[in-house]
């Protein structure tokens, strides 16, 4: 089986490139179906500002891939706070013929509280791709104004914004040497050790807006897209390709698992993808599923009786595929 | 809480309504990514006639939602002889601007085999809508010529053949008594015993091929959606619509009820929709991951010391989110 590519004669190469080209029909698909979706997503934040506490609703219902980083005390301020959320594909609000689709930017609008000064703490995303073949959202810390005694990060994310800080402003060393064991800075080893600190109870999700992810900048991603672009037409054209080191690569395998270990929510890429994909285009309909599980405990008294002829319908016929839903719009 | 919409002002109907004309961008959004797909569909289905089994080998990466209906003995079938598997939006190869993008037909090839005479399975299914709010994937049953004593759904699917031709060709009754309780044709009676007594574990996916959904004609479906379209019309200038007659409606959860007991496969539009909307557009993806598979078995022997390191990492900070997949392309 696992020659079952050579015994074809296709490299792995052209079935890569051709994925390559369905994931860039996909993203001209998310550009037009944000043109096409905008005026509603108006029209719909018209309608939800009158509904009291729609979007605390809403995360009450999201579905476990947020939902798991929500602690107690997190909630506590969504439930009680939350005035607006809302998500933005920002590349092509400035740009929407060449904008990058697939960054977007995911904003918590928030009433006066107890924990936090701000009043809107907005995280952005950018889709940057490396010349190591990583391809994905990266972001920057955002610093949020805890008031005394009330940063639920404990300290993380404030730190998590110095050792970026601090990272930015390194000058880029280029050509660097590759056996040159990686040295922590002082900031970098106080946040490591702050992390491996972190209480198993996991952190808070306000640690979230601290993701960061890779060190990419639009500069090199610009560079690396357009290089594999010019691979993929030279190997359809049948034209040699330079082949990749794979010095470099391992080299930067090390750097990806330094930056992994430093970040104070590694999984924020995930969780930012699941509210644009899943929570904000499905607002609504997560926000009935609330209303209809509130008007459950009225109704569960009176359908008792047509439970039990369920019961009997079921013992006969239960090896047959049982319908969940109708696709009924009632 | 149940009275949010209500302090909100806001009607269901209003929301509903936005929702529906999310949808009617989602299926703008279907037929675009039909066109600018399909020459790719075209070059990946001559790449893939050059690899042996690949069908098959993806279809043992199925996703649940698809892998729990397929019995060994159905499998070994589609291990053994299925050629190619293909999805088409048949509506829009027909008339793309005007078919709805959502009726899809399902094409399985298979070689020369021990169970069926059929060279080609193909099932289609059509978008429907019906006056009291039903909307989704209908279909009729495809006849499977088994060979003697072969028959891996013991007679059920012709059955449900004989008894959809049954119904299709009865006369239309308008203003049906809907005080009359529904009759049972005798084939009816003897598909209903039959499907009773399908055994605990389970039927073939073969029955798959059986699913009808509702008997919802073109006319009938076309008019549904016009009347939908000219309500919501109404309702966005503010002119008043007339309201569904309740008792039109108690009436055809009966005739649901008897349709969903009457079909042999009553999930069958979902299934339908697993493969053309993830089995279908992911077929390399899968195809990799069983290459992986089988190739990551002698790269266990290898990885055995890295797994030390990796478990003193994971104890110091277990607490922080951690992270599967990089999102990279390697």
């Amino acid at each position: 089986m696992a020659t079952t590519l050579e015994e074809a004669q296709i490299s792995y190469e052209e079935l890569s490139d051709l994925e390559q080209e369905f994931d860039d029909v996909e993203t001209e698909i998310i550009r037009q179906q944000y043109a096409l979706s905008k005026p509603l997503y108006t029209r719909r934040a018209e309608l939800l500002a009158k509904i009291p506490n729609f979007w605390p609703l809403v995360l009450e219902q999201a579905p476990m891939d947020i939902d798991e980083y929500i602690q107690p005390s997190d909630s506590a301020i969504l439930l009680s706070s939350l005035k607006n959320l809302s998500v933005s594909r920002f590349e092509l609000d400035a740009d929407e013929k060449n904008g990058d689709p697939r960054s977007i930017a995911i904003r918590f609008e928030f009433a006066e509280n107890e924990h936090f000064e701000d009043t809107v703490l907005e995280k952005k995303f950018w889709w940057r791709q490396s010349k190591d073949g990583f391809a994905g959202l990266v972001s920057e810390p955002v610093e949020i104004k805890w008031k005394p005694g009330k940063d639920l990060t404990e300290g993380l994310l404030s730190l998590a914004k110095a050792v970026y800080d601090e990272q930015v402003a390194k000058p880029k060393v280029e050509n660097k040497d590759k056996k040159a064991k990686v040295v922590l800075t002082d900031k970098q080893k106080a946040l490591k050790e702050k992390i491996d600190q972190t209480g198993m109870g996991g952190v808070s999700f306000f640690a979230w807006f601290g993701y960061i992810g890779e060190y990419i900048s639009a500069e090199e991603s610009k560079q690396a897209i357009e290089e594999e672009r010019e691979e993929r037409r030279k190997r359809k054209a049948g034209e040699p390709v330079p082949k990749d080191e794979d010095e470099e690569m391992e080299d930067d395998d090390d750097d990806e698992e330094l930056e992994d270990d430093l970040d104070i929510f590694p999984t924020g890429d995930a969780v930012a993808m699941a509210i644009a994909d899943d929570l904000w285009p499905g607002a609504l309909k997560y926000f009935i599923q609330a209303q209809e599980q509130d008007g459950m405990s009225e109704l569960d008294f009176e359908t008792d009786e047509e439970d039990e002829d369920d019961d009997d319908e079921e013992e006969a016929g239960a090896s047959r595929p049982q319908k969940k839903q109708k696709g009924s719009k009632n």
